[in-house]
């Protein structure tokens, strides 16, 4: 049975489990040291996973391989940048390699990772391609074609949250664009089009009420009936359905996951969205359907580990 | 060396290429027989390979395989359907295997194949990833993914014709949805929006003088400066734009290609294109390239010989 370490390196701590198999054995946890650019937290990494080898008998000889999920985007195994840790050209297989000996060491965005874990958590549904969207502070994205994890040639493949959708009254996107998914669909975008409807309109809502609502308020008022509530969200899904008709018209997948932690909506989200799919995507992909992500906070280091799968 | 056929098969004829190697020996082709939706078309291919065969002292028990583009999706190397010719879940390697023995025999969709005809001769790029437009009398298309045709859940990756991208008298598309790429971007799009516009105003043109003009008149038109042929352009060239921006987004190539009869219109399209997609993509993808195909008509063979290279 193959024996591997997922990790995933956020910007606050840095996820580690241990997986036996398809089984997720056991799980901790490091801080993420953002000083000197970054260039202790491997070294941490490492530390605590011979600690953790030593205090549960594993020898990490015998270890088939370790997986990053990392905040950024990867180019030939290369981290290009990770702005909110302060790596650029990072080579983290050879860092990990100054402490710990494996020829085994491969990276992937975060989100891509994640992807890569719900995919794992629906191997019972034979899906061989699957497009997974994670709602946070932004829209990431990743997508699996033919059982594997896509990159790109710039690292960029399922940057979901960076597809141009709305072009009348757009906002300004991080990316440097306009009318970007995520100024739509992120917790942020979401809240910000709230407030811009509310400033916009004379309409009783109960988020007038809160002098800082979160998106989760607005879903929250959307289900009881409040009409600007409910327009947001509309908004979000008819963007979100768009979105996805451009790619399903691109890459045709089996499964659309909604994932992060906007998603936690749960039923309200993905009917709204397919509503809206329904009514603009082409005939033969109406029936792909959408479902939300299964693993929460554990999707990264169950991808992180599925890239030592395959 | 890889001896193998490359066998387009469109509405009026099938286009039949033979290779060794990379080299394009000989092409011929034979009509297309649409009776009994279409139940000669592989016998009279494959009579017309061995009729060739023999008249070249070829001996197919020396050929490694048999690639075929059809125009309609695929699934697990069988036909879904033809509307142009007929077949609805159709086992052309079955079919032809009646004629000629070989396990090799294996199909893709012709928009799909001619991509793979043109990733093939740009292999001196070293590129991975590629994406290929046909803007005909519809628009089709197909992607590479790390040298590898996908193909999809419902045969389908690569059909960008149908991403939704007009919403404001967005014209009714054939696939039953509304504003798809198809009906701004193909030939038939083209002229349908020129004949909108010239109806809508009553600005000069010269194309109000030719009784029944054309997607190459109206980008003629836009070369001499012409207003409203000039405006049909840039629409299109907008959309292809905010399309490809999308496509980036969602797989990151290493280039798109613009192909198709009215991509014979050149640099006007290329740079067109170029300009407002820009403005509408994400930083990291603003130098994909664009460029023009270059196989024109043979493309589908090449691509066909290539799905058995691999």
């Amino acid at each position: 049975m193959s024996k591997k370490f997922g990790i995933d390196v956020g910007g606050t701590s840095v996820k580690i489990g241990y997986f036996e198999g398809d089984i997720l054995i056991s799980k901790f946890t490091v801080q993420t040291s953002k000083q000197n650019n970054g260039a202790d937290i491997i070294k941490d990494v490492a530390e605590a996973i011979i600690t953790f080898a030593s205090e549960n008998n594993i020898d990490l000889d015998n270890i088939d391989g370790y997986g990053f999920g990392v905040p950024g985007p990867i180019v030939d195994n290369i981290v290009s940048f990770c702005p909110n840790i302060g790596w650029v050209e990072y080579d983290v297989k050879k860092e990990f390699n100054k402490y710990i000996t494996s020829n085994n060491v491969l990276l992937a965005n975060d989100a891509d990772v994640a992807a890569a874990g719900e995919f794992w958590a629906l191997k019972d549904e034979n899906y061989r391609n699957l497009v997974f969207y994670t709602f946070g502070t932004g829209v990431g994205g990743g997508i699996i074609i033919d059982k594997k994890l896509i990159q790109g040639a710039h690292g960029g493949a399922g940057e979901l949250g960076h597809m141009p959708v709305k072009f009348e009254n757009a906002a300004e996107c991080g990316c440097g664009s306009k009318g970007c998914l995520e100024t739509v669909a992120s917790a942020t975008g979401i809240v910000n089009e709230a407030k811009t409807m509310l400033k916009e309109s004379n309409t009783d809502s109960e988020l007038r009420e809160k002098e800082n609502f979160t998106a989760k308020d607005v879903f929250d008022a959307a289900k009881v009936g409040d009409e600007i509530a409910t327009n947001v969200v509309e908004q979000m899904c008819k963007y979100v359905a768009i979105a996805s008709a451009n790619v399903a018209a691109t890459v045709d997948p089996d499964v659309f996951i909604l994932g992060g932690g906007v998603a936690a909506a749960g039923d309200i989200l993905i009917d709204t969205v397919k509503k809206y799919y329904t009514q603009y995507v082409m005939k033969q992909f109406k029936e792909t359907p959408f479902k939300l992500a299964k693993l929460g906070n554990d999707a990264g280091i169950y991808g992180a580990a599925y890239l030592i799968t395959k």
